[in-house]
């Protein structure tokens, strides 16, 4: 239970603490974009600990920096891991946002900007009930490490280096991780699995110059159409991946949570329709679509680009085109053998005329958590108390990189506590984060902590 | 043969129709931009017409405008058409350019710039060549009538119209066009046989925006994989395209051209060095390359984007990808028909969870001309006396779409007189012209007048 200072703090501190989000969100911290916004970001998250009584620095990574920040309260109390990331996707395309995705703008009860859900919204409600602590009791009923990340949404390419190396100053009794959605709206959630990501890019080159079609087509590879060739060979006809030993390492689905997930409210004419869709049409063919989404795995081209792009017709054999691929993975594939197999696929498939390159931009192990540990049952309650109402345990197709080595390399438990909504559009223009769920988070943060004590 | 005072004029006045070729160089008319340098270019082209003492005005066509120039000597006298097109490819990508692609510049002996060969370089030798007659003899040695266009490289998608309106304007005797290339170095050569093309740019729509592909990744259909699938399956495994009916009207090749092409002296490996390819790899199999270039169709990717093409990684779903494909015909094959086929093979394909559009953006009709026509025969020697061996008679895989409206609408014989080289780059970076080839071509451009009188 919430103790009822920090629950009047939260809630005479609603229009502060969203004047200070805003503060973050109008950093644009794109982690892709070497800029130094990410460090603009990463000095303001340690300034605000410090501001609330913690300790903090801004930590090296070997890319853009992570903020560490602490506060100790005694040996005796148990400790916390609150992990959140700074970093955001890129906008684009800016033509579809309906206003600037970094000036952050409140509209019909949702915060709009970009990172608003994913994941500055969310882990600002951490830092607000840390300050709604410190503010009244003057510390947290635990000790508390904070962990803010800033590559997260570019695979997280120095983490695993990163924990390796900061085992002492992370290690805690559990993690909590804020940056996963409610499985609908009204029906509080709890993740317990995520998947992995292997990202490759896929570069496939012909003749040193773009050259006339005409005067060259029929004779000359066209690198386009190779590549095309070689995207669309990595499914067969039911859906499935075609690379070498994609499936190998892919545990079968337990019957129970088969049956759990068959009891959970999902419409998929619904979700199509939210994303203005007549059908789904993707993933493999005899799984359902919530199998489909969390517990098997894919491939997906992120972004194809060759030759002339521009409005108009010219008429080239590009000298190079070239496809991003992420394949999103469930337990137990690993990402190096998975890029391996890709190699060797894209090895088998070079035909002549043209030479194909292969060059991995991120990989991320898949977690399943246990759903039985203290952590989970504190975050259970936080969850009923914060939103009303018993979170369902889901899984979610997406990667959240630190969670699986929280567990592997910390051997720690950890719960993803999400305040996220399926609606909320991350990574997509016009990104949000309901007002409600920010400031219910922070009451849900605020009593995880206490939970926990 | 070129009359004495015509060969001294050209030969005195190299300097100066080179600073005037730079002139037009100068001018970017790119005829996909509408930025207004097309319509500069044509009227430089007209100004310069005027200049050396013909009638000229430019024309409205609807799109880029057309110039038109005339001079009468007589009713005595045949007429010669002399068509060229002032605009030009886009110059992207610009860093490959090793100087600015609309400052030419002399380096080695080649005038480098977009749209040395194709077609300034090429037009002006015409110019010259006039020039030459009105500044010696007060005249050309018959009527002559200058077309000049502006949309060739847009797949002159008005000049149908233009043509069929302006008849009279344009009817001669022979047109004479100088838009093509030697079959080698040291081969001159005369093209009797031209494809045609179908233009399409092809649109794949999937959700509403980019959506988080770890998120929804296995159930919604990706568009650019979709994309990629439909353009790899518009070939079979032996390079046959597939679109329904595409092989229907394509003529067999007759044994004696075959025998003829043969016997020119073709060497792949060199043609594919000269490309920087170890192996050319394109086209059906069955066919020799010069019997895939000149007289099978064919179908490329001239371009295709979609997604996220930044730097780094980004995990999106795209709402939509796009691919312009051009197919190239031979004789009999009708643009019209071909698009119809493409449409169908499209809406045959389409994946449930996106839908496709197909958007035509350039047709033009193959073209095959009689060998043994008068003006042919004039070519013939015209080439021979100007660089000094007789032509080969050859065809060409691009396109010149008057050239089949001249066969077509205007009932005339056409020669094709290509002063280019097949090193040449036209719609590459770096396009050049051999200033050799450009100084000769224009004798021979005079010689074609004086043959045809």
């Amino acid at each position: 239970m919430i103790p009822n200072a920090v629950r009047k703090y939260l809630e005479s501190h609603r229009a502060e603490h969203l004047e200070k989000l805003f503060e973050l969100l109008r950093i644009p911290s794109i982690s892709n974009r070497d800029d130094g916004e990410c460090e603009r970001a990463a000095k303001w998250v340690k300034a605000y600990l410090e501001d609330i009584g913690l300790e903090a620095e801004v930590a090296e990574t070997g890319g853009r920096p992570s903020v560490l920040g602490r506060f100790r309260v005694g040996d005796d109390a148990p400790t916390v891991l609150i992990y959140g990331h700074y970093d955001v996707q890129p906008p684009e395309p800016l033509e579809l946002w309906d206003s600037p995705p970094f000036e952050p703008a409140v509209r019909d009860g949702w915060i709009i900007a970009r990172g608003a859900d994913d994941d500055k919204g969310q882990l600002f409600t951490h830092l607000a009930a840390l300050e709604a602590y410190q503010r009244t009791a003057g510390a947290p009923p635990v000790n508390v490490k904070v962990f803010i990340e800033g590559e997260e949404e570019i695979g997280s390419p120095n983490l695993e280096a990163f924990v390796s190396a900061h085992r002492e100053e992370l290690s805690a009794d559990a993690a909590v991780i804020s940056d996963s959605a409610f499985f609908a709206d009204g029906i509080p959630s709890i993740t317990y699995a995520l998947r992995g990501l292997a990202y490759v890019e896929l570069t496939v080159r012909g003749p040193e110059r773009d050259i006339h079609s005409g005067v060259h087509g029929g004779a000359v590879a066209n690198p386009a159409n190779a590549l095309a060739k070689m995207v669309a060979q990595m499914h067969d006809t039911d859906g499935r991946v075609t690379i070498p030993g994609f499936y190998d390492d892919v545990l079968p689905l337990d019957p129970a949570e088969r049956d759990a997930w068959e009891a959970l409210p999902f419409d998929e004419s619904a979700y199509a329709a939210d994303l203005k869709l007549d059908a789904l049409g993707g993933g493999e063919a005899g799984y359902s679509v919530l199998e489909r989404l969390w517990a098997r795995p894919t491939l997906d081209c992120n972004g194809i680009v060759g030759g002339y792009t521009a409005p108009g017709a010219k008429t080239i054999i590009p000298a190079q085109a070239s496809a991003k691929i992420s394949m999103r993975l469930v337990a137990d594939q690993r990402p190096e053998r998975i890029v391996e197999g890709f190699r060797r696929f894209v090895a088998e498939r070079t035909p002549p005329g043209v030479t194909a390159d292969v060059r991995v931009a991120a990989e991320a192990r898949p977690v399943v958590l246990a759903t039985d540990s203290p952590a989970m049952t504190a975050g259970k309650d936080a969850c009923a108390e914060a939103f009303g109402r018993e979170p369902a345990f889901i899984r979610c197709g997406a990667s959240v990189p630190v969670t699986e080595l929280i567990q592997r390399v910390l051997h720690m438990d950890a719960v993803l506590l999400g305040f996220g909504l399926p609606s909320d559009r991350p990574h997509s223009p016009n990104e949000r984060f309901r007002l409600d769920h920010f400031h219910r988070g922070a009451l849900a943060a605020a009593a995880f902590l206490q939970n926990m004590a």
